[in-house]
């Protein structure tokens, strides 16, 4: 394993310092935690927790500011932050009328946050929560029942955000998140897999002519092994997955999300997300805007993941251009 | 080699219509070239041209847009685009008061820019140009006489491009390009090399166990191979080598940037951030802003740069964090 790391146990805890060190005017450490916490606060305003295993990065901290996030929870690599750690990211998120968890569904997660969720309430917090269970990949996976929550996390961070800021109260925001992960749905595929620094090598082989279909953003096994195939018959061969869930037709404006899984070239993800454009122009479905990079990762997985959006509500679009500051939502 | 390709000698036809296709609010391409070039003109504004072979995404279209760069023009990988394209570039970019040039140190590029601006010129066109050197691995190298141009690029374009967004003349952004080029030194190192997709395998090979330090964008020899070290060493020791040129000190204001080189995990270019801040305090340098993240790659190479910006002009730190309107820059 080669990688730009001191000591393998201290790989979240200095990446977590050099994030405060690197965007300080955007966001602080919660002291003796590992919660990423934006600096400005608005008394009234709904507060919005995510957070997860780290090695997605830039999810979640790099969503946390104006507009976005109000407070992320860093756990150790692909592991779920504790519920202790948790509350103190509610802690920092609430402002008085509530705090929002957008939760990605893996088992670990769902039990960590709803029992901090528990100890917010002791503490007379109201919390509420969303599941992101946007992977049509599988049913059930290594570490989830039902489906994984993926890439199309960051499209509820970002509309739930934009309301959360307009001033949504907190049930207003809950429903919000629901319906948009109603319509939201994701898969990847990877060439290779990511190498989690405390393990030491990657966390599945590949042969040289193999790619993983629908593989995790933990490198949890997909829903087949294929030969290597060009971009095209790869964004056809997601799309028509994604399709057969969402039905996609003329009348549905869309948003896509070209997601890099960490050691994937940009020039690949732009040639793919030609081949996406020209197979669902193909099938005369408007695509009202497009989104490519890395946005949740798996550490160093060569891979990507296409996520559609279907605008369910017009306002939506409105809400993802909302002008927002992060260091990672343009 | 695995890649999310179609046929390899289309890879950057392709890119360039994916790029187009995804931020057609903000560029278009101009018919039959391989020049991208903003959507808002503005009649009397100086306009900016850069690029360069392709594989260093996002650079340089991810800079095209308000604020920044008028047009960038995409050669094939790791190749010059040729003078007619170039000469396209400069016609897009034109609007009445001149052209600036902003061209990285490697030969192809410098001849190719020139011959450009001399068929300009011909056209009535006033050209001028910035030629950037912040290498400074090593003397000469495999394409450039001289110190070769890389990371630090993106601070020219950013820097030049707020001042000709404010109106300044041909001659005044050339001269503060030149004064920005004088301030900023940039050195890499790579824990694995890119692989260029017409070739098909990596541009070098490195063992388990080392590193190439002084790497170029292309796979270019650094300046000695090195046996892995962490990063807080290898942040002591680019560091070292930058500050024997800049020579800083408490009084010298410095902004950071940190570039992943295509594959490296944001995990760790934030650890590496960690120490080279860590390192900069021990120094009593201010640092007064970081950038963290891709932007001037090396197709799929693993390793990063850093880039010392000394800030010889306290208004270029509010040029830097002027808003900008393009897919890269933030």
């Amino acid at each position: 394993m080669k990688k730009i790391l001191n000591e393998v146990d201290q790989a979240v805890e200095q990446m977590v310092e050099g994030l405060v060190k690197t965007h300080r005017d955007l966001i602080y450490r919660v002291a003796g935690t590992r919660v990423i916490a934006r600096n400005d606060k608005r008394p009234g305003k709904v507060g919005l927790v995510s957070g997860g295993g780290s090695g997605h990065e830039p999810a979640h901290a790099g969503y946390v500011g104006k507009g976005m996030l109000s407070a992320a929870v860093c756990g150790d690599v692909f592991t779920s932050p504790t519920p202790d750690q948790i509350l103190e990211g509610i802690k920092a998120a609430d402002q008085g009328n509530g705090v929002l968890l957008i939760v990605k569904n893996y088992t670990g997660d769902v039990m960590n946050f709803e029992m901090a969720a528990e100890l917010a309430e002791a503490e007379d917090i109201r919390v509420a929560s969303v599941l992101v269970n946007d992977d049509i990949a599988v049913e059930d996976s290594s570490f989830t029942t039902g489906r994984r929550g993926v890439a199309g996390t960051v499209f509820v961070h970002k509309i739930v955000g934009a309301a959360a800021e307009a001033g949504a109260s907190l049930e207003e925001l809950q429903a919000l998140g629901e319906k948009v992960v109603a319509s939201v749905k994701s898969i990847g595929a990877a060439l290779s897999a990511g190498t989690v620094p405390e393990v030491g090598h990657r966390g599945f082989e590949l042969l040289e002519d193999e790619i993983e279909v629908g593989v995790g953003i933990h490198g949890e096994p997909g829903s087949s092994r294929e030969k290597v195939m060009t971009s095209h018959e790869l964004a056809n061969l997601l799309f028509a997955r994604i399709n057969a869930e969402l039905i996609l037709g003329a009348d549905n404006n869309i948003v896509v999300l070209i997601n890099g899984m960490g050691a994937t070239p940009l020039m690949e993800q732009y040639i793919f997300a030609n081949d996406v454009h020209k197979i669902i122009a193909a099938h005369g479905i408007p695509i009202v805007k497009t989104i490519v990079g890395d946005f949740m990762t798996s550490l160093d997985m060569n891979g990507l993941s296409l996520t559609i959006l279907k605008l369910t509500d017009e306002k939506w679009l409105d809400m993802l251009d909302y002008p927002v500051v992060t260091s990672a939502w343009k």
